[in-house]
């Protein structure tokens, strides 16, 4: 689909310019994209999920065209302020009660959105979900080969060490695309060179990053402090489908995920890594389908 | 000191050319460099050690102008085989017995070598010592921020990006020669370029990642297993000066050395961090010249 072809809307919330894209009518669902991603990451879902829903698809702040504001991380990038651009996002558009689809980073932000403001959802579909049950498992040290790009992105010269040139921004957003995916070749070269256009825009290397810098007093307080001992549960109807295969986000550290919703329907998928809104489309579609015409 | 008034050498050692800059006469002494480091790293060291001993200064294998074999890591540059080049640089040189002055990388080598080759060794002397008392303490969750390098350095695209062009090699070994000091300018900036036309020249990148590779699996074992229950103790005298501002081998960190060197005399030192030879060059010179005339 040529990129005339989508949607582009912009709204002002929370403060700052958010780019989303459009399709479709009827119920409302937000899809809601991870690092290293944006928007684009939903482009083989989008339209066939817009045969059925109101499909929103926003990029995050920091992140794609949406604004990266130059404020310190803190201030400017941290979960709170993300769970309420989600929010002035819906009241802008004027969603009373929407589903969110979302992973990695996204999955934060919905599960803390959730928390907060439980009238505005219908329902939640994840694929993987990073949650407080994961604790002192992300230190074991097998994962030390895993997680290293967690600090890297932290770093002051990051941005300009990947945003270099194309080639070495290629070379690092390649390496996640191919690596946290089930099988290495699922994003095609076309795509990949999409990533790369994203990603060596102005401002949204770090504005990427930021979202690292701004999460890690919880990661840290998560890894000392393991879960905490009773979890506010999350009480909306849950969907979650996590990949076998992937990498970043374990399968086996799913086993707690029942202290954190009261409503879940979990299944892990063979063959799916990180990404499996994008490696199985069609799989992927038809599960959201299923669940959202099912409440 | 001009690049020409160097005693630059080489001898073919263990299968492997090996540059050495030596100077003086005396009892023998091996200064043995860490990453990201090369022989240059004791410039400031070696003619004043020079007045008194025989200073020998070898680019370890993989790093400067030594040779990088291109063997796969467990057989080309495992730590058995860096213990036999050090053999084999002694063995050649005529050296019976001699003292070893090392740090980083160099630590590892010398402990294994005094543990083999005890009766070659005179005394040791170490800035900082990695060895298996760390042991889990690497997984402390804020050392996180520290360690992903050895990580990274495993990638099969890291010699790529940071050899991508002059700017990304400084970027990334001025990370580590500045975040590692324990004051962020201890490096010039003629220094700096000296470590970027190093690490430019042909395989040296890779040279110095593969001892990340090939050391992996016994940083991961330490990790998983935490200290062995008896260790082997080292007899040799050995002097250790640890900075207290080392931000990657933290000075807390040598509380159980007593367990593995038999003879030792160790001292923290205020305001030194990782590169203290190089940081207090009169203050390290002096230390190493009293440890060793007084053996």
């Amino acid at each position: 689909m040529p990129e005339t072809a989508w949607n582009h809307r912009f709204i002002d919330a929370n403060g700052i310019r958010v780019h989303y894209v459009r399709h479709g009518a009827g119920t409302p669902i937000v899809l809601l994209h991870g690092w290293p991603e944006f928007w684009y990451t939903w482009h083989k879902n989008i339209l066939p999920l817009a045969e059925h829903f109101d499909v929103i698809v926003p990029d995050l702040r920091g992140f794609g065209d949406s604004d990266k504001p130059e404020l310190p991380v803190e201030q400017g990038y941290g979960l709170a302020i993300m769970v309420e651009d989600l929010k002035a996002l819906a009241d802008g558009l004027g969603l009373e009660r929407f589903g969110i689809i979302s992973h990695d980073c996204g999955s934060f932000i919905t599960r803390h959105f959730a928390l907060k403001y439980p009238q505005r959802v219908t329902g939640l579909f994840f694929f993987d979900c990073p949650y407080p049950g994961i604790g002192k498992r992300f230190l074991d040290p097998h994962y030390q080969a895993q997680c290293w790009y967690r600090a890297f992105n932290q770093l002051p010269w990051a941005a300009q060490m990947v945003g270099h040139s194309r080639e070495t921004c290629r070379l690092y957003f390649e390496h996640f695309l191919r690596h946290w995916a089930g099988t290495p070749d699922a994003f095609d070269k076309q795509d990949i060179e999409m990533w790369v256009d994203n990603f060596m825009k102005p401002g949204n290397l770090q504005g990427g990053f930021n979202w690292y810098i701004a999460y890690n007093a919880i990661r840290l307080r998560e890894m000392e402090q393991g879960p905490p001992a009773s979890p506010e549960r999350i009480r909306a109807p849950t969907r979650m489908l996590w990949g076998e295969n992937d990498a970043i986000f374990k399968v086996e550290w799913a086993d707690g995920i029942d202290d954190y919703f009261a409503d879940i329907r979990l299944d892990t998928v063979a063959g799916a890594g990180h990404f499996m809104h994008y490696e199985m489309p069609d799989f992927a579609n038809g599960e959201i389908m299923k669940f959202f015409q099912g409440l």
